[in-house]
Parts: C-alpha cells; structure tokens; sequence
C-alpha cells in the first residue's frame, strides 16, 4: 500500500513529506487510516539520534489513533470502519513468560517498535504514525471506546499508558497519597489518572506557577520543590511518587517525601541520574522504581478507563506541516501538554 | 547498678575501660548480665564519627546476648535466669502506627538507639553492650530460644535481622534466586538465611576467592562481578538481590542482573551511592530499596528461624581488651564474618 508521511532522512535533518510503502497485509494485519498522531518527547530524541544511532529515513509516531480501512482474512476481532489505535509497540514475540502474562513491553525476545525496528518477518524498518496509514497485527491494535473523543484519544497510548502501568502497579487507589513530578505530556496525564482513581494527588514542580492549572485537573495543588520549608513538611507524606522529569536529576531529594515504604517510580528520564543518597530509602525502606509504558492489556484498559471516566490528555491540535516548529518548542519546553497531528491535514496525493 | 564497660571518650580515641552507672529498674526494665556482644562494622563508624558528632565517652554494642540479672515488678515475659537479646533498639514510642504494626525501627517518633541517643524518660545517653551489664524495657528484649548456642547468636542481632527483613519483606522463599553481594558480616548471613528459606543463592564478589566458603554456606557458587562475560550471561536472573558493599558503589551495574519485577536492597552503604543509570530500572520495571534492621516481632523471629534451621553467623571471639586491634581489622577487612566479645573477659572488678 503506498502512503505519504513524514520523515527524517538524518539526525540534523527537520522532517519532510515523504512517500513510502507499506507491508502488503498479512492474513492477521489490520490496515488503518490514521486520523490522529500524538507527538511524544521520545520522537524527538529518536530522530535526533540522542539515544542511538537510527535507520533514516525514520517517520516516528507512536501515538496513534484511526478507523480500519482493510483487514487480513484471519482478523478476528476487527472490522472495516472500527475506531482503533496503536501505541508504541506492533509485534513481540508472544510466546514467552512476559507476554503470556500480558507484558510485551518486556518480551524476552524483545518487544518490536513501532518506528524504527526491524520487522520480525521482513527485516524490513517499522515506520510510526506521521503518516496516513499504517499496518500491524491485530494482537496490538487497540479499541477505542463508542464514547471516547478520538481528537483527543492519541496521547493516551503512551503518555497515557506510561503513568496508568505504574499507578496500578504500585496499587493507587482510592485515598491513596501520589506526587506527580513534573506537569508535562507524561505528568498530566499521571495527575489526572489518579485523580480519577480516588487518589489524593499533589503535584510537585519548582516553582507554584501551574498550581490553578493543576487544581483544574484535580490535584490538591502543587509543592514547590524549590522552597525547602514546604519540602520539609511534606516530608512522609506521599504513598507514590510518579517522577516524570525527562533529563539527569536528583531521585533522592524527593526520597524523604515518601512514606515508609513508599516507591518514586521514574517514567521521564532515560538515562543517568545524579548520585543516589541511601539514606532516605534505608531509613524508610523506600524504594526507587522504573517502569516502562505498559502491555497491550493494560493500554487497552487506560484507554477504556480514560473513557469512562471523561479522561483526556490537554492536546495541542497542529498540521502535520507544522511538526519542525512543535519540535522546536517541544525542545524548549514551550508547549501545551501534548501536541496531536491532526492526519487530514496532510495531503493524501 | 554499678557496670563496666568499654568506651570511646572522642572520635580518635580507642576504647578504654570505662565505669558507670546502668539506671535503676523502672517496673517495666529487664536488667541482662552481658555474656557475649557482636562488633558491627556501624559500632566503628559510630565511634570514629563518621556518621555525625557523638555524645562521648560512648560504650558501643548492639548484639547483646545475656541472661535476666533481675526483672521489675511489672515484667511478664522474663524471669531471672532468661537467657535473652538486645539488638539496635531499646525503646520507641509504641504508639504510632508503625510500632503498632510491629515496625518499631520506623517509629514516627524516632526509635531509641541502644546506644549513644538520649533515654526517652530522662535524656540520659544509652549506652551499648560492650560491658557487664544493660537495662531494657521489657517490650526490646528478645528471647533466646532453648536450643540456640548463645555464643553464636549475637551477631544475629543486628547483621541477622539487617538481612532477614528485607528476605521476608520480599518474599524470598523456596526458589527464589537471590543474589547476595559481599560476605562480610551482613553478606555471610544474608547467604545463610536465604539459603534456609530454600532459595537459590548466589554470592555475587569482586572475584571467586570465597567461592568454596560461599559454597559451604549453600551458595551455588560466586558470581564474579569484575567478569563481564559472566555478568553479562547472568543478566535477569535474579529474583532479589542483597547488597551488603558498606561503601560507595555502582548499584546499577548489578540491576540488570535482576528479572523482571526484580529489586536490589541496599543494606550496606549509609550513605551516597553511584549516578544511578535509570535505564536498566525502566526497561525491567526494577527496583532499588532500602531496608533497616526490622522490628522487634520480626527480630524475635529470626532469632527463632536461626535456632530451628541451625543458622549462625561466623563468629571470632575475641576479648574485651582484644576490641582496638579488632577494629582495626574491620577497617581493613581483614576479620572473620563476625567479631564476638566473650565478656566473662571483661574483670567485673
């Protein structure tokens, strides 16, 4: 199938119209028109090589929402026209002990990418969701609920995902005490879920600036992280902490918030982090934790919980040729929560 | 009471004999006639000040094992003769939610060292087990189980209970693969009480040098930590790891060792660690704890596991006067697993 995107032909290079082919469908592929794509932090960091070396042309994407337009003869549980959606995984190797357990991001064989990875049959790059089509396997396309505003649905599938797994893994319910740090893509996405699993939200940033904006999503208000005396008496105060803060900083300072046996769980930053102080985790018994988007399962859940509970990512609606300056601003931090492509403004030629 | 014991009179001193007062019996204070009291690598860091300025002269010790010398009148559980333990609490406030739920090390209001903090009643400075004799309120003293060798278990105190807690807290049991680094004192113990638990134990070294003593103990062997390819061949196989290393260190180079789901429990080190590399922690949903000693329901219990499942510490017995070489032994890490004071060494005069 041939189709038109955008891509980066190199880690310098602004993204640019580009024409390419899609995987004839397979007996259990799902073809999709894709109305919407999120752009995530990690697209930029992808294309700019900042954690690796990539195969160009690479058009990212993984956040991905649209309706089928054709399905294989042996899809079961999806039919022309159905609202559906894509995250930011399209294979695996199904047959291991994590993806029985409904963790494919944890594959053993190792969880396939949607842009930027061999295909597991064809060796051929996967391609992402700057485009207006794409093909996956019916095991990792998702359903979008009857009543969810697809407009606003992209985000989800990662942002979404990425502070849902770990508010359930770390038990969040009603009355629990969770921090969210950092009011991001990732960060209100985290505040807002909680909220809507009963929790006791505060947000922590350096400065009180977003607090009315964060009292609108449902938190309590905002702790400023840099004003020690406020630190202070929050001190064991928290159950979880979601850290969401995407560059190299101090885990520990946020240590002493957490209640005796609490867990700061990092999702923003890939990469070092400044120097660990045992201190706060020994006398506590708390604990620093990862966590990594979620399994299909589960983003089938956030995006059913995000629906029934009236949940949306703040999106920021562009024109897919506006993808190099919302980088720009991504870059400089100046954005709204998520910038969403809007597909149809990209010409089908 | 009239005592004698050994202090430290400032932070270059050795320890020198030293007389003084234990307090009268309150009704509810169990006074022990030391017999044997362990030397903990945090006795020498305490002394030396390395860990903050300390009230001098100051009698370290916090592996007490002993008999009843006399009781108060309202003492239930011991009588003159007990042969019963003190480990690194002698009060809290009992009230909290956290002496309520038998996690007395937490207590909100700050547990009372067993030596070197100021009594809860008085203000008066604890004093530790290097000397004849303690008084403890009832509710910190452990009993010695009949069948257990009282020369052998005042390491169990403090190095027992350090490991043991974080074993129960997560869930070690029969096959759990637990990986142990260092076999110093908390390492030796950690190996054994795995290995009691039926786990599958690994000590983790700089190299194979103890592999036979590891092996004695019930280990499977050493895994070389200075040996990428075995490193690397060890990735995910871990279930828990116990980290006993008492300085700074790397502890993301072990977290890959871990499965899934795993975590890394820092019982070593009180202090800063390694730039934490959050990469490994997030692509595995790893984790990094903390853990200290464990309350005094869970210390009873690892008394009386150790006694049912013939576990002990490696012990050297030293004398009292033996006590500045053997400290600098420990600095040097050049000890057995465990210096043990015989205190009928100590003259009562």
């Amino acid at each position: 199938m041939k189709t038109v995107g955008y891509a980066a032909h190199s880690a310098d290079a602004e993204l640019v119209p580009y024409h390419f082919e899609r995987r004839d469908l397979r007996s259990n592929d799902v073809a999709i028109e894709i109305l919407y794509c999120g752009v995530c932090h990690s697209d930029l960091h992808t294309v700019n090589g900042d954690w690796g070396p990539q195969p160009y042309p690479l058009v990212p994407g993984h956040e991905i929402v649209g309706v089928v337009q054709s399905v294989g003869p042996d899809v079961k549980n999806y039919k022309v026209g159905d609202r559906v959606a894509v995250g930011c995984m399209v294979d695996s190797c199904l047959e291991c002990d994590q993806c029985h357990h409904h963790e494919e991001q944890f594959c053993r064989n190792g969880m396939t990418p949607t842009y930027g990875a061999p295909d597991r049959q064809t060796g051929e790059i996967t391609q992402g969701g700057y485009s207006k089509h794409i093909v996956v396997r019916e095991e990792f396309v998702l359903s979008i609920p009857d009543n969810m505003d697809i407009s606003k649905a992209a985000p989800i599938l990662c942002a979404g995902i990425t502070t849902f797994s770990p508010l359930r893994t770390w038990n969040v319910t009603k009355g629990t005490r969770v921090g969210v740090i950092g009011l991001g893509g990732l960060g209100h996405m985290a505040v807002k879920l909680a909220v809507a699993m009963g929790a006791e939200v505060t947000a922590i940033s350096r400065s009180k600036n977003k607090e009315k904006e964060a009292i609108e999503m449902g938190a309590k208000g905002i702790l400023a992280s840099g004003d020690a005396d406020a630190m202070a008496a929050a001190a064991s105060s928290f159950d979880v902490i979601i850290d969401t803060v995407p560059v190299k900083h101090d885990v520990s300072m946020y240590a002493s918030l957490l209640d005796i046996d609490g867990t700061i769980v990092i999702v923003g930053q890939v990469g070092p982090l400044d120097e660990l102080m045992s201190i706060p985790f020994v006398m506590g018994r708390r604990r620093v934790a990862g966590s990594l988007i979620g399994g299909i399962k589960e983003t089938q859940e956030v995006l059913d919980f995000c629906a029934e509970h009236n949940v949306y990512p703040d999106c920021e609606m562009i024109k897919m040729d506006e993808i190099n300056s919302a980088f720009e601003r991504l870059a400089q931090g100046d954005m709204a929560h998520r910038f969403v492509i809007d597909m149809s403004s990209l010409a089908a030629e």
